[in-house]
């Protein structure tokens, strides 16, 4: 999964990736806001001090509260649905007053203490001194942003550009739960696209406009309820997805799910309301996947706007900007100024360095210097920067220059993926019982992400199987095809029904034809349906289906197709005689000394 | 690297693979010994509290004397490096003493405080109460220790096995320096291979019993100072390699060293002296790598016994054995007991069922049980873990059982692996300089491990160039070739010159040829020779040598050579005319438009 999102994210749109370290110093997540606002309502059990995350308290009681009274009215039901959506995202105060209303008391029995923030950050100490305070990572994004000179700077200036980074996140969960949903380490793979907030437009939009995606908007969370389908490119246009690159992502995630093999009809993105998004963020989706657990957020499709390059920017002292070229010079409105270096000196001494510099700044644009150029002119003294400044410091002249190149703070548009969600959720995707008979259960792992992608099985334990198993496993091997040798004595079926259980897509058997023409089948774990090849092509036909070059359809359709009973208490001795043959290719079928199976026409 | 080492050890060795938590609850790391001695010896400068490491103080000093008294003799030079190695395994006291021997003084010009421990483990708080300790781990290989018994299930109880973790590992270094070298945050790859302790032969040692590896045995360290070379099968029957699957792991990490392109005359193995290792482990041999900061260890391999596995077993209570099934049945000489479990209930009430499991315990085998029974019909009465056992309650007859199996715990041999101080040093063995200019640097990466495995450049920038090197670009990605457009408008030398100094191993260059004919330029990096092929042909041929399927050379034999002036100052317009054909296939020079280059007499 983690080797296919590199490829269909970083490597396909040459994005630059990073790794970044876990341990991170206080200053960055103090700046970026984490070390203030990173927190989660927690309640106390009075009695026992065990803690409570407030809105998951909330949640569940919601819940236990529709599921006692099924015969609530819609408009009723609707409007407890609502309140248990922004959960996460009421003050205080809010979830105090709701606890009480939705009668949530503590395993004790009492009412829970009043809610507080809790910050779900792990702390820790840095270097032998005990002095530098630092944390774990909650998000991998932070790197990224710290060391946007050098990405932008890597990419030969350019813009827009993206960077990645797969790795470690941790949160000190207060009721770690739900297997891989809610964990205190995590692996996340997060993109942070940056762009000019003026154009946010996207060269690769025109190739996936078309994609539809079934969205929850916020009106819709607030008020319908109700999801609708649209193309991304209808989307953007009605302006209910801010911008292109937005868009761009949330289709481009869609791809990357339905290409793992997630079920497309158990994904749907959820906007962000008001209440929830923090206030400089323009627009944020999340892609949520249904599975037993409900609707999880899976991956955040955010556009934060020029926030975090702003205030790294500002609390290291550091130019965090990009350039764009004009096409033609454009010519802009500035202030001349002429300064008094003498007085600035006298009055703010070592302070009138920072004075004159920001002078200059609001000098580069007259919109920004006229305010001063007027207070100047009308009260003789303003303030820049907390410094009063006075008239005689400074003169100026409203004048034309011509500019070449523009300077911006880039917007970063970030998709945030959390890689256990998602594995978690692609387990209850790919699992089905075959016949609706528990005991043949199958997981139908896509062949680019099941972990094993090959069984090789000899249909007898004699040593003349084993050497061919050996010889077919090791040419797999060569090619990185992870591969399971299977050489139990149980009955063929069985060791089927073992591989199938571990989603492995493919199973290769080597059987009593082998021996005398070096054939053998492999066997399509959904289908069940088996072909018949010589040994020697089989590293490269499951190469290119596992690279997803060939699909097993055209394989049926190259190679005789072989039916074979798989009752696991069948006989394990030779593959049984073709009940149907399926195969589009012209077929006939041959005689051997140990059972009959198809080949094409051509004889291959 | 990372890649390629999954595939060179867990997947060709059909290993298991698992993932375990960095955050580590405190139990685990107490079990294991590291809460009470991963430690560093530390000094502070008195004034200051600056803190450093009291070996590497003592290895520093060494040096500047070496490097002051150029005359010393051999032995005494020799003296001051058998100190110098042994740095690190010294006593606090020891330390104390060499410090004053050697006249180290801190930094502010006073002695050094004297040497105390200092747990190199990041500790942190789990858990919203605040009262579970956690810590970073400082190595994976615990997490495989305590999922042992998960792990033989899932290896179907069959021994010997492996299981890998390739994750970070977090020690906070006193001083972190040395790039790469020193960090607090670094990846590991570590194997935990088990093995029955009374059989460590490895079942492929044959395959590479003929690798000659240079070693640097114990004793030499402390005489001769010299190393030598052996082929494994030599330095294990000789017992100077404990074992098999010691001398197994050394030459497959030799092996991996040579596939990433690692200089192989600057690798070296060297032995723990005894002072180095615990006191369980039966062999350590640390891979050394040789770069500007000397003879560094990037591997370590050691033989630990079965020390892991019976700490946790113990801690936690839990069998940690596995089953060896004897070919033919043996008889052994077991106890029969009979309790008088009323008696037994009576006195020691909860006792009781503590008592008969470890009395029988030890009835399994006659030898254990022997010094009991004697004692018992001596004085009747002993001690079985601190419980008085007395004659009444147990009676027993010698007697022989017929055993199939037998229960053994397993012994553990780790290669662990330091991927960052590996990149480090191959990036250093990676460099050089063309024709021993500063101007011409080349990283001379391994196609299989180099970032970016191909670059595009058109020879001009018109857009009839760009649409072919969109199409060459996007075949690469398609076979996941991560691929460095480069349209700028820099000389075709400067461009390469560029692609070199980051490693690229190939150009592809579109130039005016390709638009007549289809055909394009592979130019190999360190070669500097091109060759010219159907652009169709050119991600499977990148593809094959990124992938060990063919080589270069044999590319240099199917296709036309073309040897191209690459003076950066040069004509950008058309390939020079070929100075050099030293393809071995028969070639023809033919007359282009614009040039002419070599194609094989076959006209492909």
């Amino acid at each position: 999964m983690i080797d296919l999102w590199r490829k269909h994210f970083v490597l396909s749109e040459n994005m630059l990736e990073m790794e970044c370290t876990n341990l991170t110093p206080e200053v960055v997540l103090k700046t970026s806001g984490h070390v203030e606002r990173f927190t989660d309502l927690m309640v106390k059990d009075p009695k026992t001090q065990e803690c409570f995350r407030a809105d998951k308290l909330l949640e569940d009681a919601i819940d236990d509260l529709l599921e006692k009274n099924p015969t609530f009215d819609t408009a009723t039901k609707e409007e407890h649905l609502r309140v248990q959506r922004q959960a996460d995202a009421y003050s205080p105060e809010e979830l105090d007053r709701l606890l009480v209303t939705y009668e949530c008391l503590s395993p004790s029995g009492e009412p829970f203490s009043q809610a507080f923030p809790f910050n779900l950050m792990f702390k820790t100490s840095i270097g032998p001194e005990g002095n530098s305070v630092g944390y774990l990572r909650p998000e991998t994004a932070q790197g990224l942003f710290v060391n946007f000179r050098r990405l932008l700077e890597l990419n030969a200036q350019k813009m827009p550009f993206a960077a990645a980074q797969i790795g470690l996140g941790f949160r000190n969960e207060i009721a770690p739960r739900s297997g891989l949903l809610r964990v205190r380490e995590f692996c996340m793979a997060e993109i942070e696209h940056f762009v000019n907030p003026d154009d946010k437009s996207h060269p690769n939009f025109a190739s996936i406009k078309d994609k539809k995606l079934l969205l929850f908007g916020a009106d819709d969370q607030l008020g319908s309820g109700k999801t609708k389908t649209l193309s991304v490119g209808e989307a953007v246009s009605t302006g209910l997805v801010n911008n292109e690159t937005l868009g761009y992502f949330m289709a481009r995630t869609q791809l990357y799910m339905e290409k793992i093999g997630m079920d497309p009809k158990r994904l749907r993105y959820r906007q962000h309301l008001a209440t929830e998004m923090a206030h400089y963020a323009a627009d944020c989706w999340d892609l949520e996947i249904k599975s037993s657990y409900g609707w999880v957020e899976c991956v955040g499709h955010a556009d934060r706007a020029c926030y975090d390059l702003d205030v790294h920017a500002k609390a290291t002292n550091t130019s965090m900007v990009a350039t764009m070229k004009y096409e033609t010079p454009v010519e802009i409105e500035v202030a001349k100024l002429k300064f008094n270096r003498k007085l600035i000196g006298m009055v703010f001494k070592k302070d009138a360095r920072a004075v004159s510099t920001a002078l200059d700044a609001l000098a580069e644009d007259w919109k920004d210097f006229e305010p001063i150029a007027k207070a100047l002119d009308a009260d003789g003294k303003t303030s820049i920067d907390g410094f009063e400044v006075t008239k005689d410091m400074v003169s100026w002249a409203q004048t034309k220059k011509k500019v070449h190149e523009a300077k911006f703070t880039p917007s970063v548009i970030e998709p945030s993926f959390g890689m256990g969600r998602i594995l978690y959720s692609l387990l209850e995707h790919s699992f089905y019982q075959r016949d609706m008979d528990e005991q043949r259960c199958v997981m139908r792992f896509n062949p680019r992400v099941a972990p094993q992608k090959c069984a090789v099985l000899p249909i007898s334990s004699g040593p003349e199987f084993n050497v061919v198993v050996d010889e077919i496993a090791a040419s797999l091997m060569d090619y990185d095809l992870a591969t399971r040798v299977d050489k139990s004595t149980a009955a063929l079926g069985r060791r089927y029904a073992r591989s199938d259980e571990i989603g492995v897509p493919f199973a290769i058997t080597v059987d009593f034809d082998t021996l005398s023409d070096d054939s053998v089948t492999i066997r399509e774990r959904d289908s069940m349906v088996q072909i018949r090849l010589p040994k020697k092509d089989v590293h490269s036909v499951i190469f290119d289906i596992v690279h997803g070059r060939i699909t097993w359809e055209s394989c049926t359709e190259k190679y005789p197709v072989v039916q074979v009973d798989e009752g696991e208490d069948g006989d394990n001795s030779a593959p049984a005689a073709p009940k149907e043959t399926p195969s589009k290719a012209k077929t006939v079928v041959v005689k051997t000394s140990r059972g009959s199976f198809s080949r094409p026409a051509d004889g291959n």
